[in-house]
């Protein structure tokens, strides 16, 4: 709107489509810098979307598809027909094509891989079947394994002779299996560089490489990395048999996707990501989904209010304190909420340690308390001259802020104990609970003070 | 508390360190769970902390400061002598250096740089001057560098020369350039595994490689790497110089701690992470600093309370209300907030874009709101079993549903344009307008149909 003279890409890319130049589209869109092909394709309709993807190169697209946000990549697949979706998936590695087919209807998944090669197909079935957040659902079955039995001169030749299938590869080590014991050792190819053809590979492998179960969490598989200075990590199963890798950029990939969920469902968007181009239904109901549960949550809250609605007809000045004090105390606690969100993450603090964390919340609550309370009823004080007004509204939000960074610290704890995501519950369990607290702390002190406050 | 069968790691490490058997301690502390050592000594004070790290040998002193949350590590440095601090970061990669040293008081970084060899410490005081989310600023200088005229017989010797220095690189392709033209091309090791030793690099390097300008932001990188499935991007000056390298699993911590902080400043905390270990002044003060203007918002939002005092005085049930409306507008717009704080990210939306994310967030405000409102409104109904009350308090909150998503979703934008963080200052600045916008709806609605809602 604001930038008249400047062609937004979208509406080039219609027109290439139009006039059906599929290589110019192709180059176009190949050359459009970095992030622009997402945010020009989520100006188009799905339809439209899946009917550019259809006309590039498979290979092309399925790039395009990586480059994507994955609810848009899943968008596009889901309007193309199974054959053009099948081809285009069989070019993306193995863990994004679980990803993909894991994301959709289990119909259009079904159509898809019946249209895969059954190898390929049958991989993503097994990686489909590992918890997403696991090292079995984050590895890739592609990786290069040899037995332990080959010599230097070996592998090279295998190397070389299916260069071209490994090039898509991006692996940095090969793998040492034997029938009876599983994983071996690990080898680099910078070793292999070094040594003579003659030599044994177990001579030059790292022996007890560093392996992880398939089951093994994010959290684990991030600290493990930030341990060892490895790209990869085998995976194993029960009898130690190689599953796959998973690769360091795929862990950080997921670790980000995390931290973005968890502010996602701190603000409230649940139920995946939300872009401004999905259907205007999916994001009104996702959204109000949430908000419907929160607004019993704040009536249940405001009761208290209505509960002592005489105080407050005495005290009509309090009503401009209620508010304040619902939404100081909430900020108070969510600030313990995200320390606490981020100290489990990086495994600073475990679920049984509730006691340390409310010791060291208490603190902070006391000094903020006493501080935040002093400046509310300070003003209260001078607004209407009444210093015993003051005491009420600044000794309760001084008490609620200690509440509430109390609770806010322990809450996530709480919900991580009974498995349950801290970033999505803490907020309006936290709130209702401090509201309750803060109307009933300032509403009860002023009905006991009343003679002194009431205005006549 | 909850454990007691259980030791927790921190006392055995003290008992360690006071029977002063440092090879069993660097065996503990090597053997610990991944995480489990910044927890453990996250329990300890910051000069028990400095004198383990003193105690251990300096490779694995190095490995460990890497291993812990930059904070932890900055703050143990602090507590070392500059000779031994020195040594141990003298072990670490060159932009691990960098972050250290640029993260610590300027006199004690100065005292470090002093004591380490003079190329590293140059090398250092120029990583420094980068910004800290741009190429130059996450590049490391550790990489390998060949001339054009060389063939790969000479590549491969120099590597066996060298192997030692070259192991802790961690590099997986090696930069080809020219005295006249800088950088030309990148050569993969795998392709001089697989090339004969008279071959001369230049027909085996990959010409023209991508490579990104040191000035250039996180956002970028990241969609680069998204793009191209590169280990590192090769980072390079005006005049095509090669400078370092960007590895991919450091443009991808980057962006997670940029995911993180912005997590951390929504919920109000402002200054850098906060961990429990950190000393309660810090700890206090630094929430305090941001509580503290929010009360202020609050203040300003809640004067149009007082402003309408007589209207609640004859309508006291409004009082309940309020708090209600403040809170359902607020998570109405932050919910926009986050969709907006996404997109900028992932480059789905420019933030000139503004009239775009309006009519997008008007559409969900106008089914949202009008459910919301129902809810609330009927709620009002039914308990005071006034019409007019409900559709008072059902009004107002719908329309201020409305405005909730439209600034939550056009603030982000604004204040990117600013080039302010909109994790920080978004969330104050939409709570305060809808407050008072709120508030102003409510009480003049119902002071214009006060003769049918007031109570007698």
């Amino acid at each position: 709107m604001e930038e008249d003279e400047h062609v937004e890409p979208w509406v080039e890319i219609e027109s290439m489509v139009q006039s059906g130049d599929v290589d110019q589209l192709d180059e176009f869109m190949t050359n459009l810098p970095p992030g622009e092909n997402a945010r020009a394709l989520s100006r188009l309709g799905d339809e439209e979307q899946a009917e550019i993807l259809g006309l590039l190169p498979q290979k092309d697209a399925a790039a395009l598809l990586e480059e994507l946000p994955e609810p848009q990549s899943v968008g596009i697949l889901e309007h193309l027909s199974p054959d053009q979706a099948a081809a285009i998936v069989s070019e993306a590695p193995s863990n994004q094509q679980a990803n993909f087919l894991g994301a959709m209807g289990s119909e259009q998944a079904e159509a898809i891989l019946d249209r895969m090669t059954p190898e390929d197909a049958e991989d993503v079935r097994q990686l489909v079947q590992y918890a997403s957040d696991t090292a079995g659902g984050l590895m890739v079955t592609e990786c290069l394994v040899f037995d332990k039995d080959l010599r230097v001169g070996d592998v090279i030749d295998d190397l070389r002779e299916n260069a071209e299938k490994y090039a898509s590869f991006n692996v940095q080590y090969a793998y040492i299996v034997s029938p009876e014991d599983g994983l071996v050792g690990v080898l680099r190819f910078r070793d292999l560089l070094l040594s003579s053809r003659q030599r044994p590979i177990v001579s030059i492998m790292i022996a007890e490489p560093v392996s992880v179960h398939h089951d093994v969490g994010l959290d684990k598989l991030h600290l493990t990395l930030e341990r060892y200075p490895l790209f990869g990590l085998p995976v194993t199963d029960d009898n130690n048999r190689l599953l796959g890798v998973v690769h360091r950029s795929n862990v950080q990939k997921a670790v980000q996707e995390q931290a973005n969920r968890s502010l996602l469902r701190f603000a409230g968007i649940v139920g995946g990501e939300e872009f401004r181009s999905m259907p205007l239904r999916l994001r009104a109901t996702r959204r109000l989904s949430w908000l419907s549960i929160n607004i019993f949550l704040n009536l249940l809250a405001a009761s208290v209010i209505a509960y002592h609605q005489d105080t407050l007809a005495a005290v009509i000045s309090l009503a401009v304190f209620l508010p304040i004090i619902s939404d100081m105390s909430g900020c108070s606690g969510n600030q313990a909420v995200a320390v606490s969100m981020r100290e489990l993450v990086l495994g600073l603090i475990k679920p049984y340690e509730l006691l340390r964390v409310i010791g060291k919340e208490a603190s902070v609550g006391l000094i903020n308390g006493t501080v935040l309370g002093a400046i509310i009823g300070g003003v209260a004080y001078i607004w209407k001259g009444n210093p015993v007004l003051g005491l009420v509204v600044g000794a309760a939000l001084a008490i609620n802020t200690l509440l509430a960074v109390c609770l806010g610290g322990a809450i996530p704890l709480l919900l991580r104990k009974l498995r349950q995501d801290p970033a999505l519950a803490s907020g309006p369990i936290l709130t209702t609970l401090t509201d309750m607290c803060g109307f009933f702390l300032v509403l009860s002190f002023a009905s006991a003070a009343l003679p002194w406050i009431s205005t006549p």
